[in-house]
């Protein structure tokens, strides 16, 4: 098979596999009459963390790179200098990895939409708008530009220093296929320790796609999808994605 | 040891194990008076991740293939196109795994109400039949045929993927026997995310023999064994399971 | 050094470390004011897990064979006809592993009562004797002994397979270092499943020590020690011993 | 680069990561109108061990000794007589790591302060000084002198153990990368069973630096930073690190 189109492929089923487990689990929490309602933050954490190891083992096991996170994609081209696979077109890769991720994401909150249906539909009935967001996107406990920017810079900062230690660093880590698993657990260390304030998206895209399918969907009452905020975990990820590639590029 | 012998031993031992612990929490979680009451969806997940994990490994490192899930044994066979262990009768083999996965489950259920025994009387005695059926089968939060059939659909693709994957994927990860972790893994993350509405069956013996066992129950007031909703945990992970087989032998 | 003495150093130190930690989960659950009061359940069992994975690790890395329970003693010794070490003495080394971990549990037992020694005054002086007793022993949720012993027994056949098959199965775990880890899992597989109902003591040192030091405790008003109960845990866990590793031997 | 310039980057990158997970656990349930608010014990506790974990993994992957930990500095000096790189001065390089960890710590607690800023504020406006104190240091249950020392000696006693034989015992566990893994266990398990009545902070500069940063803190009513207690953690893991070390050159 064609190199674009089979790392289009393995990118777009791992963050596929990121954001259907990742929501799934918010939504399990957050949502109306489900079996894990109020199961509290260490079970989204814990589930975040599962989402995120499973889906990179799966993509980097099918033969991808696995970065399922644009901020990830950003580090390594600059780390790299452009290259993601080598023999390939940089450009090219980069445009085939970040449309997988959108593709992947989009899909998988669709498909999530549709299973949680009836509990979505219970959720807006009792004017709990709130919890219909949260299984789309992340939103923070207090509103504050510069300390939310900070928190999701510093939180994207631990995990792309660990996916490029993991892949980087001595001895190769990923000979052993633990890589993966090393950054699911970066995830739930992130969660659990940062992600008290803004719940922590650490990726653009695992926020804004979801966010476009809750813009999109057609449902009475179903409240604003918050863009006044939404901003800011696409930017600040971001950043934190050419602020590590950059410091790895130098040391 | 005749290799069909073995190979049923080893595939019922793993079954047995994976339905003595998993039921075994749900028990624990969900009877009266045990020492897990109210514990929680995360320590199902959790139970029912280590369950499958502790199954798969014990099975594999006494020489089986660990299927222990009818919707497993059905996807590896149209993947290996009728093969499950090479140079056996591929017929034979299937038939074998399937008696196996019935035999352990049952035989688990049957050992397991024993264990509760007391606490199952108590429940009864207070009303709680769905706590009883809860430690045997599957039942959803709220009934709509697609819509749970898609939750057990889904849920079951994920599981057959991570299998295959960690099967045959790029390194092989049999090589230490780290497969079962990841696939315990897959499980928490599956019963997290996608768990929420059904309870992830995602295995039809899983579901069907601990249902069989409550029907037979010799047992006053133990209420409906709901054969109506039974029937989704079995077709719809085997639905699952042809569709990840065919999947996997295409690409 | 001497075979034999390390040999002692070592099981006593795991044995050690498994009491210190996993009674002392308990009672930083179940004692007044401690820091986890009240955390439940799988605080209890992941503590558990992760006791005996550690004792098992650091006996095992040290030079040991880590069996850190007289069950799995006597399992091996009758798997492997009788020999622990090879080329030691046979009899004078299951002597040495019995009285090391006799030693170790009660050494950590006392060490963790003066620990938490103002916790367990709190406690006594609000009529709390069972949750005292309860950090040095198990005890049933339901009196009733060949359900006991039937939830004992078979819970420790699980823990029994797993180390035998750990150690024994196809590709040699030991490698890796790794058993002492599925170990530690296949606790909490077992204390999640199987200790619903009798607390899982699986292990009659760490029981038996730990209650004679509660017997010996000089405190006024601790209430019984419970020894009605307290030959369950040690009776059916051996026989569990035995019936694991005569079937081991078998197949 | 001169080996005493990456070996502080590197270690304090380690503390760094080790302090802002960790603190920022407590942060997040301990603060008000977090996301983790009230999420217990476990959570701390799997939260520190990640901390841990993760900490060590990523300086260790970037070629360091990962101590992170004043009292595994000075045991690993006693053990190896002086040395921590071979080739290296070893006065020069015992001051290097104890610089590096104190520098690591303080700006991990300086941004953790920043990124839960208004929870900070949050909480003092309603009194609870106690939580905010928490997010920096340990506290006991139970204020007695003796006891608090033999808890926090005997718990730093089993972090010291494990860091030394995993890193010094049978099979080089360091050949996988796997030692960090263990070490973060430990650090879950030592917390579980031994962290009930100090909280656990087996680690002089993750207490000291912290509470200093306390100290400075500029912000009314923040109340005391509690030096009357803050020399035990302190005092008793060093002792606990130079006990380890001995012991371990002994045997």
């Amino acid at each position: 098979m064609n190199i674009y189109l089979s790392q289009f492929l393995v990118e777009m089923f791992g963050t596929f596999i990121l954001v259907l487990i990742g929501n799934g689990v918010v939504a399990n929490i957050v949502l109306k009459n489900t079996k894990g309602q109020n199961s509290g933050w260490l079970t989204i954490v814990v589930g975040w963390g599962f989402a995120v190891g499973l889906g990179a083992m799966l993509a980097y096991l099918l033969g991808g790179k696995a970065h399922l996170n644009p901020a990830v994609t950003v580090a390594v081209v600059i780390k790299n200098q452009g290259v993601i696979i080598s023999g390939a077109n940089s450009f090219g890769m980069v445009a085939i990895y970040l449309a997988a991720q959108l593709v992947g994401a989009i899909c998988a909150q669709v498909l999530l939409d549709l299973i949680y249906i009836k509990h979505i539909h219970q959720s807006l009935s009792e004017q709990q708008q709130a919890s219909v967001l949260a299984m789309h996107a992340t939103g923070p406990q207090n509103k504050k530009i510069w300390v939310n920017c900070l928190s999701e810079f510093l939180a994207t900062i631990v995990l792309v220093a660990t996916v490029l230690v993991v892949s980087y660093g001595r001895l190769a880590f990923t000979l052993w296929s633990l890589g993966p698993m090393v950054v699911g657990a970066a995830v739930i260390a992130i969660g659990l320790g940062l992600g008290g304030t803004t719940g922590f998206a650490i990726n653009p895209i695992r926020d804004l796609a979801p966010r476009l399918v809750h813009q999109c969907l057609p449902m009475k009452g179903k409240g604003s999808s918050d863009w006044k905020y939404g901003w800011i975990p696409v930017v600040a990820p971001l950043c934190a994605g050419v602020v590590g590639g950059a410091l790895a590029l130098l040391f």
